[in-house]
C-alpha cells in the first residue's frame, strides 16, 4: 500500500464532519444527500434505487420517509424541542401530526434514556406506524413537574418511493473481492454513523492507487434492510467471489479496538482480524458473533454464509454515546480514524500476499551465502534470524501466511518483509 | 411431557420402600419378588429367566442363589447378628454352614468396614464358595474384647436356577430407541438399589401417556452379570436401535446430581446431560469413564459400543452411606427423587425434539411483523430477544438442538418453546 | 531390553573422557580420529568420507579444515593463548596465519563471551574464510590495560578433502527403523558433544543383545552440513522406513530432562518422549520447534519431515556452560548418563510394544476367575486394578499403547507389564 499521508485521519475527519448534520433514515432524501456527497470524494459511486414495495427475502422494501420539521411547542409559543437543532428529536418513521395535547397525554409518545438523563436518544419505528419525540430525561422530569399543554408538530410523508443504496467495484487482476461495507441510515451520529462510511471513501482512494491483485467492493447501504435488500440481489454472485469481507462501522473513536468474528469464527478474515488486531492493540476487544447487532447479521446469516466481520474502535452497544446525541463530532478524532485505516490497509496488505509458500529446498537453505544470517557462529546469534527461519520452517506449502503467522506467533504483517526477501533470493 | 404431579416424588419414594426389606441378590426369590412388585405399577414388564450355566461372553450364568436365615448365636442362645434383622450380616452368595466355632476362628469370615465403625458392610463373594457374615467394626471389637464360642449358621441353597430379569418395551412412532437400565441386585439398601427401580417404572408409566416419536426400553436386570447376560442375548438389535441411554442408579437423594460419560464422551446422551444438568445444576458433579463403576462398564465395553450414561444423585462409591447399611430410607426423598424425575422428562423432551433445524429464510426473518420482538428500535431492546436470534442464526441445518444450545450457552430444555414458536410460524 | 548394568552410567563417561581431548570441527583428522575411537566400542561402525564441493542440497561440503597449532605469543616469547591448552583458542575453520600486531589491531580477530568473564567461547566461521582466536573476556581486559605487541600464528589447512561420518545399522525382523542421531563435530566440550556419541554407542551395543522388532540405525555426522549431507544421500529411504527417531545431545549432566517437539509437535516421538518424560520427571523441559537449534532442524525441515525429536537433559543454547570451556568433564557424570540411557531403554520398550490393542471378548471379561482381581466383593476393592480395567476399556482397536496411555492418564511404560499378563490370558 501507499504510504499513508500525515493528515490522513483530518482529512476522513472532515468527510465526516461534512455527513455530520443530514438527516438520514432507512429511506429518503438524507441517504441521497449523503452519498452524492461521498460521491464527490469517490467519483466511481454508483447510486442505486429500489422501489417500496419490493420484497427482498423475508422483508419488503418499506414506504420511503421524509421530515421537513418536527417540534413541540408551548403554549407561549417557545419550542421546547425542534428538529432543526438536533434531528433525533423525532422518532425515526413518524407520522406526521399537528396535535394540541396535555403534557400527561404527549408524554407517552415521548422516549427518553432513562438511565443517562441528559442525552436524547435515537429511536425508530420503521415497521409500525406511529408518531413519537425524543428528549433528555432531564427535560422530560422537569415537564413532569410543570404539566400543562403542548402543540406536537411533524411534518413528515411515508409515501411510495424507493431505499437508496451506493456502490463502488474497483477491479483488480482477480475477479475475488475483498468487500467492505458500511452503513448511512442514522441521523446525526458521528461515531456510530459518520465514521464508516468517512473511512471507506478514503480506503477506497487509497485502494485505487495500489497494485491490485483482488477485485474491491464497497457498499453504503442502509443497516439491516439494506444489507437484507443488497443481499437479495447479490448474495450468489458474493458467495462465488467474496475472498474476505469487512463492516465498518464506528471507527473514529480512539478509545479501543473491536472485532465481531463470524458465525463459527474460522474464516480468513477472522484469523486476519485476530492476528493484525492482536499486535496493533494485544488488549483490543474480541466479540463472538453472539455479540453481534449489525449488519454482519444478515452477510453471517444461514444460507448467505459470507466471510464478512465487523471492525469497530469501541463497538456499537458498548459505549454510553452509543444511540445518543452524545454521539457528536468530539467523540471521533482524526488520530481514531488513522488508526482505524492502519488497521484496514495491514488486513488488505496481508490478504495480498497470503499465499501457501514453500521453500524451494530440501532443508534448511543456507542463509549466510545469502548474507541472510551472520557467518560467524556464536551463541546468541541465531536469535536475530529464528523469525527468518521459524517462517521458512513452516513455509511447507500446507500454510497460508496468516497459518505460519499464528504458528510461530508472529504478526502477520511483519512478515511481509521476509517474504519479499525470500522471494528476492528465489527460495520461496 | 405431561405436567409432573405434585406428588410424583412421594408416589416414587413408596414404591422404593415396598421393594427394600426383600433380600436380593444376582439370582434368586429376591429379584422375582422383586419384579412381581413392581410390574403390579408397570404391567407392561415381561420377566425372563435365564438358566445357571449359561454361557454369557467371558461369564457364565453362576448357580442361583437363596438364602432362608442366617444368624450368630452365642452360648446363651442369643443371636449377636441376624440376617432377619438386616440382610446385610450375611456374606453375599454365602454357603450353608452350621458350626460352632471359637470367636478367633470365626472372625476370619466376617467382614466389617474398619473406616465407618457404626455401619454394617455389603460385601459378596458371588465366584468364588465362601461363607460369611458381616457386622459393624464396633461390634465386632467387642467380640474381640468378650471372646468365647459361637454358632455361626447359615441356610442357604446354591442350586441350578435361572437369573432372572425383567424388560418393558413402550413402542413409539420409530423403531429408534431410548433406553433406561436400572439394577435389582442388592439386598436393602435405598438410594444404590431402590432408588433406581422405582424411579424407572414411575417413569415408564410417564412416557406412556406422552406423544412417544421413539421407542422406549426399561430393563431391570442384576448388575455385571445381568447386563452381561441380557447384552449378549440383545447387543446387535442395540447396536442398531438405541439412540441415547440412561443408567439409572442412586437417584433418591438430594444432594447433588452426577453423571459419567461414555468411554469416550461424545455421544448424543452426554452431550445431552451435560447440557442439562448444567443448567439445572451448575455444580453437577461430572464423571468420566476412568470413574465408571457400574452397569456403563458393560453398555460401553469394546464391541458393545452403547450411547449409555449414568445418571445419579450422589454417584455410587462417592457417598459415604454407599454399599453399608446406613443407605437406608432415610438416605432417599420425595424431593430428591423429584429432582431426579425432571431431569429424565427433560432429557426426553429434547431428545424428542433434538433435530437439525433450519430457519426457512435467507437473512434474518423479520421477526416484528410475527409479533416475535418490539416494533420500537432503542438501544437495549434487544437483549430480551438475542436468545431467539441465536438460536435462528445456528438454525442453519448444520446443528441439531443440542449443537445449537452449545454453540448459543443456553440451556437446551429452554430451547423448547423457541422451538414450537418458530414451527408456528413456519420459520423452521 | 536387558537389565542395566550398574556400571552402566560410569562406563559411558569413561566414552566421553576418551574422546574429550580431541580438536573436532565439521571436517578433519579430529573426526576421524573421534569416530576410530567410537569403532572400538561398536565394531559395527561403518564410516565414511564424502568430498569436498558436493553439492548437498543447497548447500556444498565444505573443504577439509585441520589445524596443527594455534597461539598468540608476546615479545617475551611467552605464549598467552595457545590451542595445545585449551583447542577452543582457536576461532573453527581459521585460515593459516603467521603475524606480529599490536593488539588494538590483533584484538579485531579476537572472540570473547563478555557476558561470562571466565571462560573461552566456541566460535567458528565455516564459511567465511577468516582467522581468529578466543579467549577469556577477563584476559582480553587484562591486555587492552596492557597493550603491546604479538605474534599470533595458526599452523592450519584448508585443503580439497572430505566430510567423514559414522553410521551402524542393527537389523531387526522389520525393516521399520527406530533412528538415533548424534553430532561429532565440536572440539572438547563434554555435555555438547562428547555425551552423544558416548551415549549412542553404549546404547547401540544394548540394543544388539536384545530381541529386536525393529532395524536401529545410529549416525555420527557433524551437525547441520552433517546432517544435510546424510540426508541427501538417505532421506528416501528414511521417510519410507522411519518409525520413530531420537536426536541426542547433551545428555550427560543431571540437572532436568528435555525434549524439542518436532514441527507439527504430533508425531509417535513426541508422544512418546512426553509420556516417558513426564512420568520420568513431571518437571521436565518441554520445548516446541520453535525453540530447536540442532540437526532437528533439518530432519524436520519441509520436504524431508522425519518424526525425529530431539532429547537431552540440559537443552543446549539453555544452560551457562553451553558453547563454552566451562562445558568439561565436570559437567558431566555417570548418574546424568544413566538417566539419559534409562529414558532411551524406556523409549524402545514401549515403541517395540506399541501395538493397536483389541480386547478379545465382548463386554468386560471376568477378572476373578484369572485371579486379575479379588473375588471378594466389598467398597475400596476396585482401586487396585483400575489402571488393568482402565487399560481393558481403551484396547479396542482403535488406540495404540500410547494413546491408551494418555486417555487413562498413566505412564505408558507402567502398562507394558499389563501388555503382557492379558497376552498370557489370551485376552488380547
Amino acid at each position: 500500500m501507499p504510504e499513508l499521508d500525515k493528515e490522513c485521519g483530518r482529512r476522513i475527519y472532515e468527510i465526516a464532519e461534512r455527513i455530520f448534520p443530514i438527516n438520514r433514515s432507512i429511506t429518503g432524501n438524507g441517504v441521497r444527500k449523503t452519498l452524492r456527497i461521498l460521491k464527490e470524494y469517490l467519483p466511481e459511486l454508483t447510486i442505486h434505487e429500489v422501489p417500496s414495495g419490493t420484497e427482498v427475502f423475508d422483508w419488503t422494501v418499506p414506504q420511503e420517509w421524509n421530515c421537513e420539521e418536527a417540534y413541540i411547542e408551548n403554549e407561549a409559543g417557545e419550542r421546547i424541542i425542534d428538529f432543526k437543532e438536533c434531528n433525533l428529536h423525532v422518532l425515526g418513521y413518524s407520522l406526521p401530526m399537528d396535535e394540541w395535547m396535555d403534557w400527561e397525554e404527549l408524554k407517552k409518545i415521548v422516549y427518553t434514556q432513562p438511565d443517562q438523563e441528559e442525552v436524547i436518544p435515537y429511536v425508530t419505528s420503521y415497521y409500525e406506524g406511529r408518531s413519537g419525540f425524543c428528549m433528555s430525561e432531564k427535560q422530560k422530569r422537569q415537564l413532569d413537574e410543570k404539566g400543562g399543554r403542548y402543540h406536537a408538530v411533524i411534518k413528515s410523508s411515508l409515501t411510495a418511493g424507493s431505499l437508496t443504496y451506493g456502490e463502488c467495484v474497483i477491479p483488480g487482476e482477480s475477479e475475488q473481492e475483498i468487500f467492505v461495507s458500511t452503513y448511512v441510515c442514522h441521523p446525526s451520529m458521528a461515531n456510530n454513523e459518520c465514521s464508516g462510511p468517512a473511512l471507506s471513501v478514503y480506503l477506497a482512494n487509497l485502494v485505487k492507487t495500489m497494485h491490485r491483485r483482488y477485485t474491491y467492493r464497497f457498499v453504503f447501504i442502509p443497516e439491516t434492510i439494506g444489507s437484507i435488500t443488497y443481499l437479495s440481489k447479490n448474495y450468489r454472485y458474493l458467495q462465488d467471489h467474496m475472498l474476505a469481507g469487512f463492516l465498518l462501522s464506528c471507527v473514529g473513536d480512539d478509545r479501543t479496538y473491536s472485532m465481531v468474528e463470524t458465525r463459527y469464527g474460522d474464516t480468513i478474515t477472522d484469523r486476519l482480524l485476530r492476528n493484525v488486531l492482536h499486535y496493533v492493540s494485544p488488549g483490543y476487544c474480541h466479540y463472538t458473533f453472539l455479540d453481534r447487532g449489525s449488519d454482519e447479521r444478515q452477510y453471517n446469516a444461514p444460507g448467505i454464509d459470507l466471510p464478512v466481520c465487523t471492525f469497530c474502535r469501541s463497538k456499537y452497544g458498548e459505549y454510553p454515546e452509543y444511540h445518543t446525541s452524545a454521539d457528536d463530532l468530539n467523540l471521533v478524532s482524526p488520530a481514531g480514524f488513522r488508526g482505524s485505516l492502519e488497521v484496514m490497509c495491514r488486513c488488505i496488505e496481508v490478504l495480498e500476499h497470503n499465499d501457501k509458500y514453500q521453500i524451494s529446498v530440501f532443508c534448511e537453505p543456507m542463509l549466510s551465502k545469502r548474507k541472510l544470517q551472520s557467518s560467524i557462529s556464536q551463541k546468541g546469534n541465531y536469535a536475530q534470524v529464528m523469525r527468518l527461519r521459524n517462517f521458512i520452517a513452516y513455509a511447507d506449502g500446507k500454510n497460508d501466511l496468516l497459518r505460519i503467522a499464528e504458528r510461530i506467533g508472529e504478526s502477520v504483517y511483519d512478515l511481509l518483509p521476509i517474504v519479499e526477501e525470500l522471494k528476492a533470493c528465489e527460495l520461496i
